[in-house]
């Protein structure tokens, strides 16, 4: 990729986001998001499959971070903190593109397709992170339950944080698996 | 309903379930599955709004039922336990059906357009034990976590069952939520 490719991406994904909250994403052409980014319709395709796929593109990539940190984990690490610190590399970027993340949420949100292709994603992320910690040794059966339980810690503190944005998402992930840590104590 | 309306849909269910893992889900009509089942077209539409809507209106029934489990669950009770005792009225329910319970899974985990229904069943199944926890006073955010966590072990267990067919899912649901209580707390 060229060196203007991560911008022309961004003003994409950014125009697409806009028009899909203002008119609707039934409403919106793959037309007037190139229109609206000043690019052409084939620079569209060439980042994306279709107009759903803009919105999960950085999902795909921010998984396989999240992948990578926990296979980069030190071996010691339970696989519980292996998962978190992975959860915490989605969460640290989601914070740093704050605005577009939280209008990308109100917009899945508010659309069943979009509600759909992201549970999907979620089930994907969530086989990707037990495929991790199995790498590292966790037995597979452990694996998976560990990681639904970080995604569903994540997704719970993602919801919570669209509610209220003022809050930092890393720390909202932490405080959600403590949480989850307390409940499942609580009842030994 | 009539007296005999639970088991013409019984018969109807079968049949759907039969003829999809035959002859494939999308190659199967409406009318091949009420003609296999000796029944009228009439008939099926008066139980279910499609053909995919067959293999989930016992899910829709089933989560009503774990939401009242927890709704009468002792006040004393911790969430987790709550939640778990909902989650024991599922797996007891799919226990009594095996053999269907089994084809279903296989079925659901073929289809991508099945799976993609049975993702937003589950989502929905979360909201519905979070509501019901919730209701018990437990606080929004710790409901929704231990809602989740609750079906992740869930559906884990599920998922094993499905390769281990001979072992009870109850027993284990109650492996997979102990494995998660002895994950989540290796982190102290």
């Amino acid at each position: 990729m060229g060196r203007w490719e991560p911008d022309t991406r961004g003003r994409l994904e950014r125009a697409a986001i806009e028009l899909y909250l203002e008119q609707g994403f039934d409403q919106t052409t793959v037309a007037q998001i190139t229109r609206h980014a000043g690019l052409t319709t084939r620079t569209f395709f060439r980042h994306f499959l279709d107009k759903r796929d803009v919105l999960f593109v950085g999902m795909d990539e921010l998984t396989e971070r999240v992948a990578k940190a926990i296979a980069a984990a030190p071996a010691a690490w339970p696989a519980v903190k292996a998962a978190a610190s992975g959860m915490n590399i989605a969460a640290a970027a989601l914070q740093l593109r704050r605005d577009e993340a939280q209008n990308r949420r109100k917009l899945i949100n508010t659309t069943p397709e979009l509600r759909e292709r992201e549970l999907m994603a979620f089930a994907s992320v969530a086989k990707t992170v037990a495929g991790a910690l199995s790498e590292r040794g966790t037995e597979e059966r452990v694996a998976r339950v560990t990681a639904e339980a970080a995604l569903a810690a994540f997704r719970v503190a993602f919801e919570y944080w669209g509610e209220h944005p003022d809050r930092e998402l890393p720390q909202l992930v932490d405080e959600t698996l403590d949480e989850l840590k307390r409940v499942l104590g609580s009842d030994a």
